[in-house]
């Protein structure tokens, strides 16, 4: 039994999950409130508290939303999370809990593990993992291990170039910009039947209303499958993984974009690449983040 | 004692190569009418004739211009060779020359192992080698092994997108682009005084004009530093690696273009990639081909 905490801008959540991906337990903390405490602090009180009722647990996996040193004992710099920069989380952890095994990650690393772990790419040796929420992150598994790249913080997928108006991934797919997107869409005459053009949009709307077929929504989603196709295409070419799996909260209209995605992929890349191609939509969810962090105690790699 | 060749569009050159990287012997023979008989064939007979004088040699690398199988037994594409395609080059060699160790590799990966091996990147552990040529290729060694990706035929960075007009690597520091962007340079009325504006322009001429201080020269090589740096900042991203050595035609203009890279990716991210960020010009030269190529047999990664 191990415990999966999964820190992000708003949310701190902590989870007791089974080797079997049961969750026996879960909590979250505001961010805000744990930051004016130490984040690293207010995380250790919580796990003392958790080990008091499940005395079972022997680790600790935290997926921290920004860069973590190549040791992955410190965390470098998360740009979202309030004072947390050059911490010494792993250490701090072990003074307080000696007899547990704690390991950090970057979230995107850690939801890829997950994904291998307990979710979708169970069995699978090589894909990319693209989370696509209010940023867009990263994690590669080449030949069944995580790769880090040279100096740890390998797979910063959302701020890699697209050639489209020469913005990054991110520019295109983080949220909002998707609802940027759709916003400059509406003006436009030829989609103002649109009932989501009325609408205060967000992705959320902008899904739902595709499933109605609204020529709006579905237009959203087509740019969202091109940007996402050239931003795999330079992934592609660097990494020569074609199997992809896709999560976050924008995955939610996998079947909508996607299509675009395979279909730009296939009109820019040789045949080779495009051999075997392959996307799954991850089985992410609320829960995705404790259960990444918490696959984190089941891997082995770099000095992991 | 090893023979390292190196397969090109125009010429496919033969050496042998000592442990120390003195080259015992060197010949070269033409692509075309190699290919007339088959470029593999062509390549046993002109092995066979150099063992029956270098009876010592144990081992022969090939270096070839495309996509090679995941095993590196087999050659999947050349784009400039005609009539290699899926051809069981190891087999075939093994079959007339059962003594000998055989391997083969893609050439700008070759050139990277080179390089550490026998060039500037001597004790290196992690960099980025970028052949700039004809082409634009790549070979990183990541963590003291080349890196294979997914498939096999990872670092095809010349086809990553940059923002600059949509354009990929390649398709603005192939030999040809360089030329052309700067013949619509010379059109521009400020460089009329151009003394290579008069000049039927190549790039040796762009960096011989470049020494005496030529405006339009010195534009070029910006504009080419810039592009360089944008498609570096891509690789850095996904890789997180900050050193790298730059080799092919183009690189002998390295001190001319490297300062606007440098200055590009400084622009454009976080201090954190920037710490100790590195260049250098690769030992390259007429041999590196051969070198690169060498240099496989003393290398193990994955089925090679």
């Amino acid at each position: 039994m191990v415990i999966g905490i999964d820190v992000g801008g708003t949310t701190i959540k902590f989870g007791v999950i089974k080797l079997n991906g049961e969750i026996a337990f879960a909590k979250r903390i505001d961010t805000m409130q744990a930051a004016a405490a130490g984040i690293t602090d207010a995380m250790i009180k919580e796990v003392k508290s958790i080990i008091a009722e499940f005395p079972e647990v022997e680790g600790i996996g935290i997926g921290f939303p920004g860069l973590v040193s190549k040791d992955r004992k410190n965390v470098i710099l998360l740009p979202n999370v309030p004072g947390v920069a050059n911490e010494e989380v792993v250490a701090k952890f072990k003074k307080e809990l000696p007899k547990l095994i704690v390991k950090i990650e970057n979230d995107a690393k850690c939801a890829a593990l997950g994904e291998l772990q307990f979710g979708e790419a169970k069995g699978m040796t090589d894909f990319l993992f693209i989370s696509l929420g209010t940023g867009v992150g990263g994690g590669y598994i080449c030949d069944k291990k995580l790769f880090l790249g040279s100096r740890g913080n390998a797979t910063e997928v959302g701020h890699m170039f697209t050639p489209m108006e020469g913005k990054t991934v991110e520019q295109h797919l983080g949220l909002h910009q998707i609802t940027e997107y759709a916003n400059n869409l509406a003006k436009d005459p030829a989609f103002a039947t649109s009932d989501l053009s009325k609408q205060n949009i967000n992705p959320k709307l902008i899904f739902e209303a595709a499933t109605k077929g609204d020529k709006l929504a579905l237009a959203v989603w087509e740019h969202v499958g091109k940007a996402l196709g050239y931003g795999l295409i330079s992934m592609m070419r660097f990494s020569d993984v074609n199997k992809f799996v896709i999560g976050g909260g924008v995955a939610g209209a996998f079947d909508f974009f996607i299509p675009q995605t395979e279909k730009t992929i296939r009109e820019n890349l040789p045949a080779y690449y495009c051999d075997g191609i392959e996307f799954r939509k991850a089985s992410d969810g609320e829960n995705a983040g404790i259960l990444g962090a918490a696959s984190l105690i089941y891997h082995s790699y770099g000095d992991n």
